[in-house]
């Protein structure tokens, strides 16, 4: 914070002196995020794009050490190791690298990446961050060791490389099939290369990772004739090799395939710069084929198109602000258009969650589902910033996947179709209860209410057998039985609300009456969230500020947790003791005082402010509740608090994973001024904002701009106009936005304490309206 | 033949008394070969179908031990591990053994097969062969440790169990998925089982086996309704696990996948008998549902379907012999009905040699191509015995497998769609050759002539690069030379009568000249075939009796490869010095002193009269050459001298592999008395016949007789009469067959040694004409 706070004046005096215009696309750092714990990637992408091309620093990890590159890309590193073409925006746990391409310069070829602390010793390369440009859609560097300029770019189901070899010296490619993030001991299943006639390379992997036995295919091209290649099999102590294979013997085969596979492509010496084609399919060969020929063009076109698509798509907020807050907010934006990503083909064939290829009719098989994360504000951002078709996708793509599902349910946390089992909930639930709460169409919306009921009833899911006996999960049965329980309970309010909506009363009182069981697990001795036993008793012994594995909560503990009431926030502080109460707590976890208390064995916990965890999702909605309890000057202070010092237009700058641009949709909402606290209530929470004017193009194609006179010396909301009009209540509803207008924040350099205090004037909680 | 001679005569008598009507189905034993080295199973399969459900007795071997279990039963072996779905029949090296099921009755389930040795150690169950019953499409046994009886019958893609249980006792049963033929460790890359709301069981399994990564689906549904089940790894050490799946901790999970599954149903006590309908796919698992639902009904309507098919199939050929050896006949004919087998879905979709999914339009796409056996006498027999429309399915399969191939060549030792490698040659390249010289149509012959000569120019493949540029494989680049000099040769020779016929005027010269080549590899000093060096000479030392893997020859040795010209044994006699001097060399070659000569080091040496070895197929022409050398009198003895060695109605009664048909075809032929040494010469070779009466009927619906007054005391052809005119040369054509007519054998005690020893009445030489 000390560092960031001078730069972020200097730029507020070079802004306020040049023209303030929407420059979002040069305003996106990919850089940001590849430091510290953001796990961003820097490479390149197209917006929602199948391909993420960006340079893998170090894959040589195994378990614990591989959290630190779950993007493959760690800006500390001192080498990149080669360019994969699949990676997540900012997950904690992780998977992808596939298919890894690297230069090589010279006559001698080593197939085995080397030693980082040794250079030369194999085909990876140091570099300097000096050399590096990274922009949506486009990243270069320079590998110092064999002296190339690497480019990329990216369309939607493929990506580009360039590489300009040093003059008179012959040029190779290294493929390094054996090399992935996260790459446990016998994650790579099987893999394949091809050579075909017309010079075109196809392969496939299938690997056991954060999906099990996940098959992803690709199709490369070069722009130069090949004049030899290797295809290597590395692996030992085959206890049955086979049968003789032609060209059994020597490397330049027309096929391998092995558990351990190297291709070595060779080009000579060339005059102008290698152009390689790469596209993917999860799909099969002849998919990826088809992917590779159905976007045309050689580098600069795809990279003038990824660029246009980006344009496009960040044009959808026009933000004036200081230039680090807009680098900032556009990387936040940018961060949010990345995921849940194409999935399926061009021809519309994608592989399920039943690792089975099915084919999409009428819309784009998406993935990359991080639910638990995303439920909260990426997926209510993408509905103001996406066409109503992407949305739609979204939802038909979840209820595609559930009927693929072996399991009859919706995805969890899925990526290429296939379902990993990460974290808890059923948080497809209230991503499709929102998008038809908000009249988002092309989906069938009974057939939508099934999937939802389906996996709001699968007893084998994480303990919902008990918690539809008990009305909670039990602790003795199923491990973060306490965090189940009021996530649970939200997404059942969710399934009533759409159900309601749809008429379908039934269900509807059957989840309003599920939506009230985070009250089973409630203490209201100690006040906080509690994980109860199948006897009905607490477990103890109990420690609020205690974060473990397979206790009571999700990555966190009673202190983040005791906040889940999002849909029935007022009865929660009724059982906290009211509203003086409420203040007191969220005062005290804000300001709690951490010292002797270390979280470091924990992955996921950083970005503390007491115990506050902003790099953390359970933690996200924390700050607006004041608003809840009649203090919002209370959540603006809170607001100033965490923006300042969880976001910095630098590497380092996520306080937490991105966790697929939930981090960066929190600061885009937050920045706005407002935060969807309850999605499925179609209000957002009245904070603060932290632009001076802010434009939402809506996929409606009206205009609601956010315009405020904020400065570091007005950090309270004085007056809120809609449409000049004073707003007396704290939120906002969805509806008003998507009308097109203005919302207006007078901001003040005192607290007002009489804004939106009154009961009426709170945001939604279930059992007040 | 001790044993064999009296039951002769017994079975003889017999039959003089019983009406001389056609018995086809009653006749087959499929218990033949299940001893010795036949490598056939006894289980149920329906003709060419994908699926031979058969008992495996044990798959717990490692590598050679293997050998002796390649179809997974063994006639001596105490026990039964359970019935998989997938065998060869006959072949030499192995894999398969898919989904193994087995009963279980009672309250313990063993997941674990248990020790032969220790009787209830485990799933596995004794049996007395005197339980058992097998005929075509049928196989019963009782299991006498769990008391169950166990039926099996097969559809053209499916397979049915049916168990009878005994009463009072809880029905389980136990699936295997760890379970193979030929398990070499790590051989099982992945599994996976899933249990569907339906009820319907579904999986795959992807074995690093014979062919790698080979990719197979099942689906499986169940009389009695499922009261349980359990979804169970094994593995250990498993450095990834995953995330936690819905059930976990349980093993009553709606689906499972990883390196070591075992199933396991439980269906509590029945009281009628639970029928099992399993269906195969090499696409997926809807594939296999598809297939389960393309074929309707229970048990006993599938097993009326798979009897009716094989009568049907059977009746291609009325024999009327002894019962004997109408039971070696109907069974060899059985033998050669089984492959090559449909391998694509009833969608027609299939997989190819590319791992990639294809549609197959407008045939059934067919796999199971152990061509360096099969082109010899499999092949031309099933055009003689089964409709056109199968045969041209066997060369669309092979056009569209090339097109699949990542090598853009023609199967070599192919099944459900992949390559294996094994064995010599381009031996696709004769079967098409002679089903377009056969006039088989259905398939288009430019397509085909470019396959095959793609096939016979691929550099990388077995040595061709230097065959092409010095007119024979060279030894010290290529083991097994000299007998892939000589195949290529004649299979060269194939490809040049295809395009003489169809007026490629310049391949067919090519391609003839290549035909000569085996000349490059023939030593005339010593008179035995032998490998070069690339610099020329022969390597040396030389031993003709010498067998050994990477020598000059391809299982075998100089006696019996030196004569493998098919196309031009003439021209290869007169090397060899003329008449007199070739039936000396056979000669010798049958009565070679063996005494000191042990081959029990290498596989498929079996059935030696002297260095003649009839259970192998470089000797299978052999026998008929005398014809060639003048002698036809010589053929007929010597076929005697095999036929009674080497063929018996009993387990052991194959002298080797049967090969997917080739040695059955073998017997089929001979007994007829004809045999097609050269195929694509559209002649076959005379012998003389072992049965009384035969009737082909022909797929153009016309019928061929052969008829011979045989006898013990009537070795010899005295004269042969073709629609009641002497025929007086040695063979016959295609086109006398396809007529229809008679063939009349008139048997004598002394040998006719005038008859058709004229050069202008011995079978063709490509020299001669």
């Amino acid at each position: 914070m000390a560092m960031f706070r001078p730069r972020f004046a200097a730029a507020l005096a070079l802004i306020l002196a040049a023209p303030l215009v929407a420059q979002g696309y040069d305003d996106v750092d990919p850089f940001i995020g590849t430091g510290g714990e953001g796990h961003t990637f820097p490479g390149a992408v197209s917006p929602f794009g199948m391909v993420q091309l960006s340079p893998d620093t170090d894959t040589s990890c195994v378990i614990r050490e591989c959290y630190d590159h779950a993007a493959g890309y760690r800006y500390e590193d001192p080498t990149i190791q080669g360019f994969s073409h699949t990676h997540f925006s900012g997950s904690g746990h992780s998977d992808l690298g596939d298919f890894l391409l690297m230069p090589v310069a010279g006559d001698a070829v080593p197939i085995e990446p080397g030693d980082a602390k040794k250079p030369g010793s194999g085909y990876r390369s140091r570099f300097s961050h000096d050399t590096e440009i990274a922009q949506p859609g486009y990243y270069a560097v320079t590998l110092s060791d064999p002296g190339v300029r690497a480019e990329m770019t990216a369309g939607t189901r493929i990506g580009v490389h360039r590489y300009s070899f040093p003059k008179g010296k012959a040029a190779h490619l290294v493929l390094d099939l054996r090399s992935s993030l996260y790459n446990y001991p016998g994650k790579i299943l099987w893999s394949s290369l091809r050579l075909h006639p017309d010079g075109t390379i196809t392969g496939s992997r299938e690997t056991r990772g954060w999906a099990p036995a996940r098959k992803l295919f690709f199709a490369m091209r070069f722009s130069a004739p090949l004049k030899d290649h290797a295809f290597i099999s590395t692996e030992k102590d085959v206890a049955y090799k086979g049968f003789r294979a032609p060209g059994h013997g020597t490397e330049n085969v027309a096929e391998r395939s092995g558990r351990a596979l190297v291709g070595r492509f060779d080009f000579g010496k060339l005059d102008e710069p290698l152009e390689v084609k790469v596209a993917l399919s999860s799909v099969d060969e002849a998919g990826a084929i088809a992917n590779l020929e159905s976007e045309a063009g050689g580098f600069d076109a795809v990279r003038a198109n990824a660029r246009a698509a980006w344009e496009k798509a960040l044009s959808a907020v026009e933000i004036e602000a200081p230039a680090p807050m807009r680098k900032n907010l556009y990387t936040a934006l940018y961060h949010t258009l990345l995921a849940p990503s194409v999935a399926g083909d061009a021809d519309g064939r994608y592989r399920g969650p039943d690792n089975a290829v099915h084919r999409a009719d009428g819309f784009t098989f998406r993935s990359t589902f991080s639910l638990w994360d995303t439920f909260r504000a990426e997926h209510p951002l993408l509905t103001l910033i996406q066409p109503e078709k992407t949305n739609s996708d979204f939802v038909r793509s979840l209820i595609a996947s559930r009927k693929a599902s072996p399991h009859g349910i919706l995805p969890v946390w899925q990526f290429q179709g296939q379902e990993t089992w990460t974290m808890i909930g059923y948080h497809a639930v209230p991503v499709i209860a929102e998008a038809y709460l908000k009249g988002i169409g092309g989906f069938d919306a009974n057939e939508a209410l099934e999937a939802m009921v389906a996996s709001a009833t699968y007893a084998p899911y994480g303990g919902l057998g008990d918690y539809m006996k008990l009305g909670y999960v039990a602790i003795d049965r199923e491990p973060e039985a306490a965090s189940k329980t009021v996530e649970y309970a939200y997404d059942d309010w969710t399934i009533a609300r759409m159900a309601e909506a749809m008429g379908r009363k039934d269900i509807a009182a059957a989840f309003s009456k599920r939506a009230g069981n985070w009250r089973n697990s409630f203490d209201a001795k100690t006040g906080f969230l509690r994980a109860r036993k199948s006897d009905g008793g607490f477990r103890v012994p109990f420690d609020p500020t205690a974060i473990n594995y397979g206790s009571d909560y999700t990555e966190g503990n009673a202190w983040q947790y005791s906040w889940f009431v999002p849909h029935d926030q007022a009865a929660l502080f009724d059982v906290m003791g009211g509203d003086a109460a409420v203040v007191k707590k969220l005062d005290e976890m804000f300001e709690f005082d951490m010292s002797g208390i270390d979280y470091s064995h924990a992955e996921d916990i950083a970005g503390l402010i007491g115990q506050y965890i902003h790099g953390n999702e359970p933690s996200h909605h924390v700050a607006y509740l004041y608003n809840y309890a009649g203090a919002p000057w209370r959540t603006q202070e809170r607001l100033k608090q965490i923006v300042d010092s969880q976001y910095k237009p630098t590497p380092d700058g996520l306080s937490g994973n991105d966790d697929l641009g939930q981090m960066s949709a929190w600061l885009m909402f937050t920045a706005l001024g407002f935060y969807p606290v309850t999605p499925g209530s179609l209000e957002y929470v009245i904070g603060r904002p932290f632009v001076e004017r802010a434009t939402l193009n809506l996929p409606n194609g009206k205009r609601f701009t956010i315009a405020a006179n904020v400065g570091e010396d007005r950090p309270y909301v004085g007056r809120v106009l809609l449409n000049g009009r004073p707003l007396t209540r704290s939120y906002l509803r969805h509806e008003e936005i998507m009308a097109g207008g203005e919302l207006r924040f007078e901001m003040q350099a005192q607290p007002n304490r009489t804004w939106a205090v009154a009961q009426a004037d709170r945001p939604y909680s279930m059992s007040r309206r």
